[in-house]
């Protein structure tokens, strides 16, 4: 075990909007802050051209520019920053030991904001058309699609309901799943079948999404016939899962069936000091405000467990 | 019983920072969306003249210019607001009927967001010195308060937690308490008592806050002798409880012992289709961002609801 190289009292991992906001809180009060962020600032929002429901600015924002904001907000109130990958965290009496590729560091309250990521497809024109057409969030994205026809891609309750969401927009929504029948629960099933916006596409997976500037059609393929056709679209709401990062924490803190941070209504982990916030943890609806609310009551929380 | 005037998909009681973000969430996601305020738009915060700590705005913005540019999102998203008093709430099949001094609205889903009020101490000056050395957080405002002495009226865990927290800011903090002894756990009490920044006044009471522009001295009087005396100082953090504004509610959802609103993860009450968002509900950290990430969360799975 190295020596820790520095001690701080309170060490965030991931700088997306969860994390960010605890740094201004954690540093507005005063306490020495260490953010450790292993890609680039921001989280998943950055790949966002405009966000347009965080709350204050009335037009709209992009979401490099917001969480740049952010960042510059906690750095103003003095949060330091170290981009650098998170190996592991030990606990050493009243410490916690975070250890990353930069080395070693003590805390003696740890907020955990590492995001989730959305499960991609993994077919060609997906990477290139995010933002452009591909979404993983309708709450976030669905407004740009008013009277277009976009597809869903997926079968659970979170795929399904987006669909029925979806409808309040789009003018024809395709459900595309795999299987020869949907896995969400049966009540929103009637619903979506009920529907006559709605369409659906079983045993048929997404071979390729196609478009110039923005997507307009994609490739499916029907697994019975093996048949390949064309679906002229102008989104495509991908929604097979996430995982949240939280691979090298599932032998420290209690974790979700889906791998999500079990947390209590203050953002405590079952491990005292140890607090999660965002899209990590279980329950979050993947939004960059309630991330960013999320952020303030753990540093917060995390601040009453130091003082306490 | 008057026939409901007007049907919607979400009332949202409240129009401060959690019911505004309901709004731009609920209104944006297409559904018929009315906010009912009975004061003006923006909450508490419309007092602060700078807020220092909403993610985004790294040079700060004035609590009524962020609530005003909320509220212009959220209209601009289809969202109506009416001025009026809600006098009640009463369940009608999977409706709920809101009764107001403008009328009656049927909903299928209800916000509650109306908010705290933080106990004042009734004394001269307090109200007029508001923002200007008066303060009810702590975390919201101590930072302004970097070298100054200050007093923390109250005797409980928040108030002494509080005490230790300004310790950070302040170069001396002065606690009064009109008992002979603290209601603090004792581990609190412990930590205060060993800080030499922390001082105590017990069995005393502000009987007025006296200034210029701002703050600069307090009338305090010995509940034992008798005797008053003035104590220099820059600001008097008041922190003697709080009143969630759940009068009206008691009979209809489930509430705390200091009568916040109790909620599950995904922010419903104890009544199915109704939420509650922001310093309403139990566990509020009082903070804008946290009650307006509340105010999203309670909307999308408001919606959720609706479409389920």
């Amino acid at each position: 075990m190295n020596n820790p190289q520095k001690k701080y009292d309170i060490v965030i991992i991931g700088g997306g909007p969860a994390g960010l906001t605890a740094g201004i809180y954690a540093a507005r009060s005063r306490q020495s802050t260490l953010l450790i962020e292993k890609g680039a600032i921001g989280g998943q929002i950055i790949n966002a051209a405009m966000v347009e429901n965080y709350p204050g600015y009335t037009d709209g924002i992009s979401g490099i520019d917001l969480t740049g904001a952010m960042h510059k907000q906690a750095t103003k109130f003095g949060m330091e920053t170290l981009y650098a990958e998170v190996t592991g965290i030990t606990i050493s009496g009243d410490l916690k030991i975070v250890r990353t590729s930069g080395g070693d560091f003590a805390a003696a309250a740890v907020i955990l904001a590492g995001g989730s990521e959305r499960q991609k497809l993994g077919v060609s024109g997906e990477a290139a058309f995010t933002g452009r057409g591909v979404s993983y969030c309708a709450t976030c994205d669905g407004a740009f699609f008013r009277d277009k026809e976009v597809a869903v891609v997926g079968g659970g309750n979170a795929a399904i309901t987006e669909a029925i969401e979806l409808t309040r927009f789009a003018s024809r929504v395709t459900v595309i799943h795999r299987r020869n029948e949907l896995r969400a629960t049966k009540i929103v099933q009637e619903k979506a079948f009920a529907d006559p916006k709605i369409k659906f596409l079983l045993e048929t997976v997404v071979e390729e999404i196609l478009g110039n500037n923005s997507v307009d059609r994609i490739k499916i393929r029907d697994l019975k016939s093996g048949q390949v056709s064309l679906l002229k679209l102008s989104g495509v709401f991908v929604n097979v899962g996430s995982q949240p990062a939280t691979g090298y924490l599932k032998d420290l803190v209690k974790l979700d069936n889906n791998g999500a941070i079990i947390v209590d209504e203050r953002l405590e982990t079952s491990v005292p000091g140890i607090f999660a916030a965002g899209d990590i943890r279980s329950g979050s609806i993947r939004q960059v405000i309630s991330a960013a609310g999320d952020g303030a009551m753990a540093a917060v929380n995390a601040g009453k467990y130091i003082s306490g």
